[in-house]
């Protein structure tokens, strides 16, 4: 195995972007649990957010939902997240809560709806222009619910129309990065259910174009860090939505359903090139914390996904390459597994005492008060949550 | 093939029970979409369930849930539903959306929130006196999201203690149906996850404790009509909640996703005398209307099971049977396809006609202009949805 | 609903291919069981295929199996299919069976074996030169059951490899169907998953690269007919391996799990112009009869397709569409299912009988004597089978 | 966390069973690639298990599999077993391999097939009567691939009568495990296919029927740790065939696709006193070394029990429990993952010495020389595998 000391520097530049809905409330069609101190406004959002950050040192950008943190000056908003320690991230569109989206937005059959859709998704990169993000966020709820409802391909070709003014919106800095997802809230066709959907997309739009990976959108079965790996080899990896399922996309913490599956795809992004920050992935978490407290739901997220890469860094890579190309499936397996095994948590206690933070992020965090605090000071007001 | 002539009477009394709420107004996580003129007050659901029962002639009951249809006088609710020509059928109980179940309710680890829930459950059979109604139908939401979260054995016999206080407090004339579910709203265990589980619990309660299979409550792969061909063999199948799925409980429309397997499932009901009223099993929808009208959308969905009923007891069991002691794989086969591949609307459009009902029940549905003058009335005020 | 009269022209020329195999012994792990009758030699494999042809008039060619279907001459071979009354048709390539092939075929470690693989397929155009066949049909079994057994992104690289060197070999007017599949016989990871990865392959090589959709090949939940209208509106749908499945790979009869999921299959081939002879799509059978009997087995399928073909031919497009553009979700859903639920079957024995065919091909084979004759010609031998 | 000197003595009395079946070929419908040294008696497949139970210290008994491991004297064979430092385990029956069984076994439409399986079961427990064994495991491979194919209902009234006489056979200390399997080779029913129907039929006959847990036998998305808490409430848990998947019944090592599912499980059995030995829970291996060397992946996979098993027993009750009082959702799951991520190995590395054993099992193995001696000694005759 890879001695620790080799993969220090490599985890000492983690970047963990955070979701500033998942300081939200949040839940199922059921019932959405309320809990106390949830924050009211982006300011609020972003301040939890860098509450992650300082002690975990690796979470230092916030991205932001449009309209959910819609604010009149993104400038200042910029600023705001600066003096917190932290920045924007990418900037993801909205275009699945308007009562004008009940049968989709850029693929409606109505092509009123989908100019007002692609309006919001133009006007988010104007809100990139004011922060200075780099991605844009796709995802669409689009599809149908019943066979015969609208033509599955008449909405490819409108899907394409909108994704190709997007593109030609986008700065030279700029991309976008487009999820593709299996169902929910789309009972019957979704209309990027796939990676291979949204590759394609991509491939026809240019380098501008990328996909990325949500962790809980796939069927079951499905192998993702095959897609991982494939995506990498094609330079049309754009990033990761990271959460945890295990049934559909319930939107768990990160590696608290399969953390074996977390290592896999972190080992298939290290040994693709993709941890190499030139090549641009963004590594986002994409969660719910339905009946967990947040900051701290967000602490042990981001906790799960440096200890998956510390393992995957330190597979020895020619041990596992050796025993591969002789054909020995127990040895490769075994040199997998030997990093798996290992317990990194000292050595990140460790590391993050030398970066003058505390060796347990979880513990100093609820030391810290912040929580009793904000619930104190939050009082009144609306409490942030998906519908607003 | 049997002669429809032979079918038509048990075609008749065919009954099939609707939820109120499939009037108001439902959705995903992501976004419920209102609709004009849906319904305010449960009154105002009782007539729109009567507007299907007039059209389809095999709607005569409205399955009722608490508190989403709470009112102060269930007697004189019970009185209107007569006066709109259909009866109060299920009381479905409800303990999923109080701030206080967040963790469960009858297996949460707080033995004060397990008695608020109790007590509501035994407030239904107060509302089940009131209305006359046989049947409770329990469902619970307790589950846990995380590894470790709470100890799956204690929640069982917190499950238990809540099932025999239910149970004790049953009339001669009443019993409930357990209803089981493979996740959603909790995501890594459900407390009820899987028939088995229910089946369990009833055995050792007793008759009046029996089984409600929901048809989209199954993990993926699960052969549906087993159970029911099981639980009638076990007497224990006390009836179902009907509706489509193609992932996880879409609550589409039943028939909608695999008409086929609609089919087989009422095949095993009438093979297992389950169609027989004496057996007791209660046929009710459980659906959601997300995005298509809803009073249509129930009356697609009643004539979906009464095409496939019809369907069902037009099988030749004597050319069945005999193919099967045979040994005859494909003629077995071919003896269930024939009456499946036939086109039985002309049929049913008959005895439409015979019990003075219109042939076509969505063109007189449409044609009568009750949905545009609900519409034009039912303005101001709230529309019913999960969360009223 | 368009009138039978005006798509009977289009079920008249229709042409499913059928797999030489599905006449041979198959069975599971567990068990293959004999069957009396069965072909030794692809000569009478050929002979059982044209007696489907004979009563469906739909089945004018076989897929050959290389080796399992090897001859000294193919021409001869084509010669005695002539006289029988069919063609030979895909040319389907085995790089699965030998031992050098334990750890992956084309992408195998072992450069060696690699080579011996690709041999093989290039060896497989001589016979597509000898046949006249216009299809080589690639399936690979190469994948990996173990996390860390070999590399993801290298195995990726020689399938690459040995794909551009079969696409230079194709002559002017053969191209290739490259196959994909979830799992089974790797069950870790496989290098063709699903239809995105084998998209990006044929993407990059060409037209004479096409995509086939094997019905059994998906993850559960999958949308397939999303698949079929998406590769149709890339034009790069090569074929269809139809069978059915509840589970994973069953190879059932099609249309025997799911009838109206392949009806909509068949829809969105028309819809996308598939059905078109001139767009080159190959409707081929891959199933696999283990209790059945064989000939049979494939009567019944095809004729299922047949069926689902007719359905799909007579959706009103008009209706259809207009539905759709107006939003009306119920309205478009009962267009499609008015098709659906017709029963076509009567519409199908008069095409038959104007064809000179039996209207009932299933009874007309089983008078015909034939089963019996070759019960008792086939004596001796060994019966065809995968290992042979 | 619990102390692990704490826990050693519980490590130390594990006892795993391995399944003679494992050390001969095996593979899947596609192919069975033969590896060097195969045993080719249920003698040499003993003498193999005896190597693992040699190096790892907690495999001590074989299951048999009858007619694979037939021999004319069985008291032999168990002497045979003890001179090899072994005992022979379980006697596992086989119905569904001769041809008769087609179309089922105990449950076969025809009541001579019915006569012969029964008399094969029954001759099993003869075997056990001369082996001294205590438990006889049967699987039944019966169900259906067609709808209509066979009743239901009838089945299992066939099924039940044949347990009932099975179960009326077996002496004071024995036992029966009934196995069950959603699918393969049964594709449309099975007869058996979840817990629930072995639980019904168990329960109805008696303590000495008991529910096998084979971990490759569900749908996806089954939490298999609940059915192992379920069946240990309700002393309904017989037994374990461990093994892995990622699909279907891949029978990959145990503990390879999800170690995390496998410390689930065992913790569960530890929470549920299913780990005491009065428990009577067999612990048993049940997987396929298709590509793999048989010998060291049935050490690796008792090596992966036994980790998973440290892991468990790792686990700090109190804080558990007290933070599960507490509705601390976090600081629940935490108190699981902390045993989790430990790295056991040193301290079972540890163990091992204490032994009198090689801390590193796979190495001393690999060491020993024996792979290359048999694969010298055994040429010639018939390598064992599922068909002999």
């Amino acid at each position: 195995m890879t001695e620790f000391s080799a993969v220090k520097e490599s985890l000492a530049h983690q970047a963990i972007e955070l979701p500033s809905w998942a300081f939200g409330n949040s839940g199922t069609r059921f019932k959405v649990f309320g809990q106390p101190g949830v924050p009211r406004t982006p300011e609020e959002k972003i301040a939890d957010a860098a509450q992650v950050h300082r002690y975990t040192g690796i979470a230092p950008t916030v991205a932001l939902h449009i309209p959910w943190d819609a604010v009149d000056d993104y400038a200042k908003l910029a600023e705001y997240a600066a003096e917190q320690g932290v920045r924007v991230g990418a900037i993801n569109s909205n275009v699945f809560q308007d009562d004008d989206y009940r049968l989709g937005s850029v693929t409606n059959p109505d092509p009123a709806v989908r100019r007002k859709a692609l309006d919001h998704l133009l006007a988010c990169v104007d809100v990139m222009d004011a922060t200075g993000s780099r991605d844009l966020k796709l995802w669409f709820s689009d599809g149908t619910n019943y066979p015969g409802q609208d033509d599955i391909r008449a909405r490819q070709d409108r899907l394409a129309e909108a994704l190709e003014a997007v593109y030609a919106r986008l700065g030279d800095d700029q991309r976008f990065l487009l999820e593709y997802k299996l169902f929910e809230p789309a009972f019957y066709t979704t209309d990027l259910p796939d990676w291979g959907t949204a590759y394609a997309h991509c491939l026809k739009l240019g380098d501008k174009a990328q996909v990325v990976v949500d962790t809980g959108h796939h069927a079951p079965g499905t192998n993702i860090e095959f897609i991982v790996a494939f995506l990498l080899r094609e330079n049309k990896l754009g990033g990761f939505d990271f959460n945890s399922r295990f049934y559909a996309d319930d939107d768990l913490m990160v590696g608290s359903a399969d953390p074996f599956q977390l290592f896999r795809i972190m080992y298939e992004v290290v040994r693709g090139g993709g941890y190499d920050p030139a090549a641009g992935v963004a590594f986002m978490l994409d969660q719910c914390h339905n009946i967990e407290p947040k900051i701290p739901g967000q602490i042990r997220s981001v906790l799960n996904v440096q200890e998956a890469t510390a393992k995957a860094l330190l597979v020895d890579a020619d041990a596992l390459a050796s025993a591969q190309a002789a054909g020995d499936v127990l040895g490769a397996n075994a040199a997998l597994m030997d990093a798996y095994n290992t317990d990194v948590r000292p050595m990140l206690a460790e590391l993050r005492a030398e970066q003058g933070l505390d060796p347990d992020p979880m513990a100093a965090f609820a030391r810290s008060g912040y929580t009793e605090r904000v619930a104190a000071e939050r009082v009144g007001g609306r409490q942030a949550g998906w519908g607003a």
